[in-house]
């Protein structure tokens, strides 16, 4: 059955976003070693991200929280409250920045477009996520938009029954092996994975987990339609 | 046309929501009051919240980092981190409460369902909602879900529209006159407003600003059955 339906991920794959957290984490790093110098900053907060997932989900917000708690432990209570405010600052920012797109992702959605019905498929936090689809300039080319709390193989599927896709109609474009790739190529459908230079931990898993077949890497969303033309 | 899309708001239609938030913000100010007696704390929180609503969203992460900021602000950062650890974990109670639904909810909605199809339509923070509706015990009930981040006329077009359903076919069942009545009346749907004892001021809106006509309002859940045969 011919692809009719190209759903992408957003975060990492149309704009940046890891990179955002990434500096931001960086800058915890350098403050919260004021007053520690030797403390694990990273493993630190990336534990209490673990910890705070089934509570927090995804995004920002959650982000902001884990930075927070991490800053009052790692510091044993002596951070002074003008560097937590500092912290607070970071989360609103990091919200307020305008969508940074990806190179190349206008013209290759442009490309795409005529032959298939666009949808956007993206994890997180729902009211970042809109907000940041709104200020991209995409927004016009999809026809749907789903923002889930997990993309896991329950969810796609249900997506595509909410919709009534067949999996052979449906090609899934993201960054991360684990949330775009491995869980559509389960269902039957074609995952395209076009890998960012950052990936969060969390978002990895071997590569060897996934079956050989069913899915494609581009090192560009450029090279996407030329995919398309041959599938 | 007869109703055949009874849709349903959830915090504080189905289950309790703004009591725990309530709760926390008397927490709130009985702490800040230690450190500044006289401080107008319930005014600080909502100024903070008004100004970073549209940065953060609804929900209790959002709400989580206003009272953090309020508590720095309001005790010029006298606040120790032992506080602001204690209104980090707040925030986590919230999130992990059970579900406490509203009385006669279950068999409002059992004694509904045949005749049906429902649809559950909420607004505020997509993980928490899901996690909410997945603790209610009533998720096999609904048909449909939907988590808007803002609950406005253009949101229930949409959503009717994706649905393909006619605004004399559906009703929607909710406590807010401005989130759950107001936007389905003003698209020539039926709006049934159920009051619950606390509202959050953002809520409200002067009652003369909706038409006579479109809504009715009831005392209790209990009562929907009754008025959905009269319509």
């Amino acid at each position: 059955m011919p692809i009719r339906y190209l759903a992408l991920d957003g975060d990492d794959t149309l704009w940046h976003n890891e990179t955002r957290f990434h500096l931001t984490q960086t800058a915890l790093r350098d403050l919260l070693r004021r007053h520690v110098p030797d403390a694990d900053v990273d493993r630190h907060l990336s534990d209490v991200e673990m910890r705070n997932l089934s509570l927090y989900g995804y995004g920002v917000k959650a982000f902001t929280l884990s930075m927070l708690e991490t800053a009052i432990q790692v510091t044993d209570g002596r951070i002074p409250t003008a560097d937590l405010e500092v912290i607070l600052g970071w989360g609103k920012k990091m919200l307020g920045e305008p969508t940074e797109l990806l190179e190349g992702v206008e013209d290759a959605l442009r490309e795409v477009l005529s032959g298939h019905e666009l949808l956007l498929i993206t994890k997180g936090d729902l009211f970042d996520q809109e907000s940041k689809l709104a200020r991209s300039g995409l927004a016009e080319m999809f026809s749907g938009v789903e923002i889930l709390s997990e993309k896991n193989v329950d969810a796609y599927r249900a997506v595509l029954r909410r919709r009534q896709i067949e999996p052979d109609e449906f090609v899934m474009v993201g960054n991360s092996l684990r949330s775009d790739i491995a869980p559509v190529v389960a269902l039957g459908a074609v995952g395209v994975h076009i890998p960012y230079p950052l990936t969060w931990h969390h978002e990895l898993i071997p590569e060897d987990a996934l079956p050989h077949e069913g899915w494609y890497r581009l090192s560009s969303i450029s090279e996407l339609g030329a995919l398309l033309d041959s599938l």
